[in-house]
């Protein structure tokens, strides 16, 4: 399972927020010095229970450089904490710009004539969108591969309009995109029969979702949906082989934000009581896969 | 016209790239610098000439929180010498995340109950991904409207694979997703009777701008894929309506690595280089339009 640290604004226990903002008034400053503890609190309170972090980018890109430099730290405080962490930025570029996209986050960044510097946020897996097609993906999955990196393919999405895209087609836009990152996976396939090119599965179109597990046995699948989105919990049971493997389930907001399901709470002990969502969660997906 | 600051790496004039070396040895810090002096010399060369600054992101954020104090800047700079700024970040996301872009790039950051903070970017437009669907479109849409501010869908990419997904359907998905943004920018027109809620249309595919052209009259098209790229100049045409408006080229590499062209040139004097090709580019485009 997979933590989101998708820390909304409007969200944040409001003690943390009143403190930063007493301490630096209402600025970006203040907002991401609250989103770096709040992360800090998360991060230490599930790193016994939890092995994979999601980052979403928007929120710390929304705060401009102090966000971006809190991404940074977060990153780094969730990799010390032995948390797998896959930054959730749905890039995509025609591929002479990707590889940028590529190196900067994966691998090592071309800067001249045989010189390079090291990735600068130096994530363990990305997500990317496929619209333009196999050669805008190809810079991703070649920089992963010589890291032994992650990349994970939006394919079917969560969201009500997903299939506005994805449906179209006598064989659908997403399973087009599952076949593709299949093919590129070939050759790459660890022990477990999966490689780390995988595709985003959202639990909210539970039959497509077990359509793709049937057709493609061998991609890993991130699959976000359940929790905040609402998809069906235990539906996710088609997100797994028969053998329990091919799925990291990731929750957000519900685990992080799980202190607002108690009233009038100032947000004290969030971090126990997302640990303890955690728990929740671990449990169930560990009863479906029985 | 606009002018692309994509500052490639390895591309940039060796004797800035010396130059900072020097200072501050191979690092990001140094590697960002290099870029901000580099388009402040470009800024300042074509702001006699040139009326828009497209940004591409994935060159600022592949160099870190550096390199985005760098993106900053750079916004920055080209504001103040009237460039109109399309930021160049192709992003997306579900509803509920999207809105956190859209509210960083273009307007104010919901960051509580009745409280905001301005747009840390503030930029004048921004580039988005459509695989998502109208959902994850809607909050780009009605954040840029709010401030008069614009977003350019992509909808006929410039690369090879374009056609991949782009082309699946009995009605096109790039068609499709045209309509769509037509059917947002309803309403909200200007006297040119164009919305500022566009599409990107890549000039490589001559006969889909054309078509693209003729279906949708009120749609603004930012159109790359000329110079480096090698789309057809005289194809550029179909982009325009016949009063000669509707479509804003932007070109990138061919122009601020004009420098190139000359063989064993340290890059002194790129930003004059650079200005010519951009008036040449200018006067190949009235020529045409005529």
């Amino acid at each position: 399972m997979a933590v989101g640290l998708d820390p909304h604004f409007q969200l944040l226990p409001p003690y943390l927020w009143e403190k930063w903002v007493e301490k630096e008034g209402k600025t970006w400053e203040a907002l991401s010095h609250c989103v770096l503890e709040f992360n800090s609190l998360i991060l230490q309170a599930l790193s016994p229970v939890v092995g994979f972090a999601k980052i979403q980018v928007a929120f710390y890109e929304a705060l401009g450089v102090p966000g971006m430099a809190v991404l940074k730290k977060t990153i780094e405080e969730a990799q010390k904490k032995d948390f797998i962490v896959i930054l959730d930025g749905k890039r995509n570029d025609i591929a002479s710009t990707a590889t940028f996209y590529a190196q900067g986050y994966l691998s090592q960044l071309e800067v001249g004539k045989d010189s390079c510097l090291p990735s600068f946020w130096d994530v363990d897996a990305i997500t990317v969108n496929p619209y333009l097609g196999e050669d805008s993906l190809q810079p991703f999955f070649e920089e992963a591969k010589k890291e032994d990196k992650g990349v994970f393919v939006l394919t079917r999405t969560t969201n009500p309009s997903a299939p506005f895209i994805q449906d179209v087609g006598e064989e659908k836009v997403f399973i087009r995109v599952a076949r593709l990152v299949e093919k590129w996976g070939e050759g790459v396939r660890g022990e477990s029969g999966f490689s780390s090119l995988g595709i985003v599965v959202g639990a909210t179109y539970s039959e497509d979702m077990r359509f793709l597990r049937e057709e493609f046995p061998s991609l890993l699948f991130l699959v976000p949906g359940v929790g905040a989105q609402r998809g069906d919990f235990s539906s996710l049971r088609f997100a797994f082989r028969e053998d329990g493997e091919g799925a990291l389930v990731t929750i957000s907001r519900d685990i992080i934000f799980s202190y607002l399901k108690e009233k009038s709470n100032e947000g004290w002990g969030f971090e126990e009581k997302a640990r303890d969502r955690a728990i929740f969660y671990q449990e169930k997906l560990r009863e479906i896969l029985k």
